[in-house]
């Protein structure tokens, strides 16, 4: 087919007739598919000024023909960073899962939002069966749930449940929200904070819990802080725990923080955006232990699942909560249908047009089974232990913090030059080489490098490369960095 | 190529060789083709419990192969609502574009996230320059914008803005909400009243206007309800505006409004989601007047411009309001690197993980020039005037509202039996013939039908069909129901 299209095209370019738009679409697929085929590099490194400069980004007044089209495509394709590489490594999800992909196709083919049930019928049908399935692996059989636009929305959603629980008034009064507090690990993701000042609490009411050495938020300074906030008038209405937080991959101890929450009445929602998918693995469950005894928790499916984003989760023990801040009824006539509201989705959400997002998942599961998905959990924390004992057997490389998950935080280490300087300058030469990307932080003032395992690309072989590639460039960036 | 897969798959059917990824990808898009092809039904109608019963939707243990999915992709496909189809006049989108559904495969294909340059170096290039397209639109020539995740969430952004600016501090300190107050138009979207939870200043807080009998909120009333909440110590911060209001398609005024806002130093929001495309057209771009002197605007391109969803922009006149709002990069080290900070879109967004939706945008763009956007939104408005005067010729269909954009709001006009029973009637019916779908609405306790012009796939020929499978129905139904 791919050969056939070539030809074809030829003779098109040749003949200056136009392709027609199911000629088009089809060079697309053919691009798509050879896409998945190759091998290439990362990316073709360029700075923005000069990525600009050869990329017509002229919006014209007449129309252009699909030839131009497709090659704005190709010209798309040829910059972009090629995230299903076995070389990605940098944020939370690489790789591409071809089920997935193909329902993304048909997300998009039946465009339709999933308000109602009777715009999205079997598009409802289907959500409500994997959000069931998910609440299964959280433990609250009689939950809810719904799909946000990410993890970060997910908290925020979190949040406004704990304070419509808190103060069911405030949603119609409006919240003094200057004595609200709510209770987070300092390793906890930016989000937090971001949602902190979008519902109106203010930066400063989201206050940090000290963490042990793992990165874990300690319960015991939490009780702690709880009393010390109450002594001073504050009110607090949530504490936010982390399954797998960004940097460290560490697991808020659940069980423990419940208890005070329990004991202090107080909200108790989980970020498990990254770590969400430990449930799915009977081996390394246990990180989540405790999660059925939280009130609310976010769960990224496009994360360690590979799905393509967005697909995020949020789940919530008690249904009436998330119907009450997702309640719009009233003044919504000219979309909710009375006949058949409570199988209209929008009731559950703070969106009104709403992608498909449960149709990827859904069929990726059904491909997988729940042994597919606890088989890639287990093989990846495999890949995570593999790379773990290369680097701290490795004379130049340290390991920077003691891993839980699949993160797993290092840097090259070098007694004659600074070694911040060098690290960071050794993951630029990673990026621009064009061999593998990898993430960055600051952990105690050090720079490290960020590895993480969350691509079905990712081998023992091709993290050898990798170890490599770093010791490589580390020798040579020393020889050229001026000493101390 | 279509029938060469054909017979494949039923040489794999017969010899029970599995199917690979790659065969099963080519029989999805074989799938998707036929779909673009093919004129269906608009929907098989069923309730959601035998919807239910006749979905596989069992999440199982092991795997299952690949020619299992295509039969569930083939089952929901069957019963979704063919969206592309001309009867389909619900919401305020319809059709497809064959370059966004091709956008929309390179996207998940190159699934990546639009916060930083360093993942979405060719995605941020693209993002920039169709930002910058609509601020031109809009006139803000030194704005900002970014891609949200719908009107909803425009909406709530216009809002963040608003208060940021008429009370730095409180973003730190967090916000006494119990007097903040925000003026809407009564006919306004419930997204606003949503977001006045979300952003915790309570739904009691969000206050209507006075529209005149088009539904345009009246710049009088406005200024009076001002001085009059301002009286009782209120705090007025924000003035949402609608330009095409859900319902009935209205414009407020943005002049007058503007200069209310202006002399009361007032933010003013505009949620042009479903009306922005008025920009487009020399022709009824005067519906938008005054749009440059508002602060800050939402306009979706998954309405009238027929890009699938999500694909909804939020445009703000000061840049430096949208950063501060979103604020965040002090805490997330390991996120943003400081060489490339000012190319970073994340620091103008909400999200974290953020899909890229400007891709889509900006090749429909390409395609077809500023020229084609302003031919489609005048054939809208003919098509409108079309059925809007068939409509008022028509001895049984009345009119129910004033028309300014492609909203028709009529009803089938009965004097023996009840006339909201009968439409209500009348909309199923329209629904379960699977020929047409429209919305409904309430209007001065009228039941009416609500017609929107928003899909490429309507003609004159299409909406004379329309209109006499109503009165048709409207006659059958008069015949049935318990006369007066």
């Amino acid at each position: 087919m791919n050969e056939n299209l070539r030809i074809i095209r030829l003779i098109w370019l040749d003949s200056h007739i136009s392709m027609d738009e199911m000629q088009f679409l089809d060079s697309v697929y053919e691009l798509a598919v050879s896409y998945l085929d190759d091998e290439r590099p990362l990316v073709d490194y360029q700075n923005f000024e000069s990525l600009e400069k050869i990329t017509d980004t002229n919006l014209q007044h007449g129309p252009m023909p699909y030839e131009q089209i497709l090659l704005d495509i190709q010209h798309y394709l040829k910059y972009c960073v090629k995230t299903n590489q076995s070389g990605f490594m940098n944020p939370l999800w690489g790789g591409i899962s071809t089920v997935a992909l193909a329902s993304e196709l048909i997300t998009s083919l039946t465009n339709t939002s999933m308000y109602t049930f009777e715009l999205a019928p079997i598009g409802t049908v289907i959500e409500k069966s994997i959000i069931s399935k998910m609440l299964g692996y959280v433990g609250y059989p009689d939950g809810a749930g719904t799909f946000t636009t990410g993890g970060s929305n997910g908290n925020m959603l979190g949040m406004l449940c704990a304070r419509l629980k808190h103060n069911p008034m405030g949603m119609h009064t409006g919240y003094d929200n200057r004595n609200l507090v709510a209770l987070v690990s300092e390793e906890s993701h930016y989000s937090v904070v971001m949602a902190g000042n979008v519902i109106g609490i203010g930066k400063e009411n989201i206050i940090s819990i000290k963490s042990d050495s793992f990165g874990r938020m300690r319960a015991d300074a939490l009780a702690e802080e709880i009393k010390h906030l109450r002594a001073e008038g504050k009110d607090v209405f949530c504490v936010i725990a982390t399954s797998g937080t960004t940097v460290k991959g560490s697991f808020d101890p659940l069980k423990e923080l419940a208890e005070v929450c329990f004991r202090e009445n107080i909200w108790l929602h989980v970020d498990a955006a990254w770590g969400g998918s430990a449930l799915l693995s009977s081996k390394h469950t246990h990180l989540m232990d405790g999660i059925d005894l939280a009130d609310s928790v976010c769960w990224d499916a496009h994360k360690m699942m590979g799905i393509p984003l967005i697909c995020s989760s949020f789940l919530v023990k008690d249904e009436s909560i998330l119907a009450k801040v997702c309640n719009h009824t009233k003044s919504a006539h000219y979309l909710f249908q009375s006949e058949e509201k409570t199988n209209d989705l929008g009731h559950y959400s703070l969106q009104c047009g709403r992608r498909n997002d449960a149709l990827k998942l859904f069929l990726a599961w059904r491909q997988k089974g729940d042994e597919g998905w606890s088989r890639l959990i287990d093989t990846y924390m495999k890949l995570a232990d593999y790379v773990e004992s290369k680097i701290s057997l490795h004379a130049r490389l340290e390991l920077v913090s003691p891993r839980e998950w699949t993160n797993i935080c290092f840097r090259y280490s070098s007694e004659i030059i600074d070694q911040n300087a060098l690290n960071k300058e050794l993951r630029k030469r990673l990026m621009q080489n064009g061999n593998f990307m990898v993430s960055k932080a600051m952990i105690d003032g050090m720079y490290i490098i960020r590895l993480v395992i969350s691509n079905p690309e990712i081998t023992t072989s091709s993290l050898d490369n990798f170890i490599e590639e770093v010791v490589r460039l580390g020798e040579e960036i020393e020889k050229e960095l001026p000493h101390k």
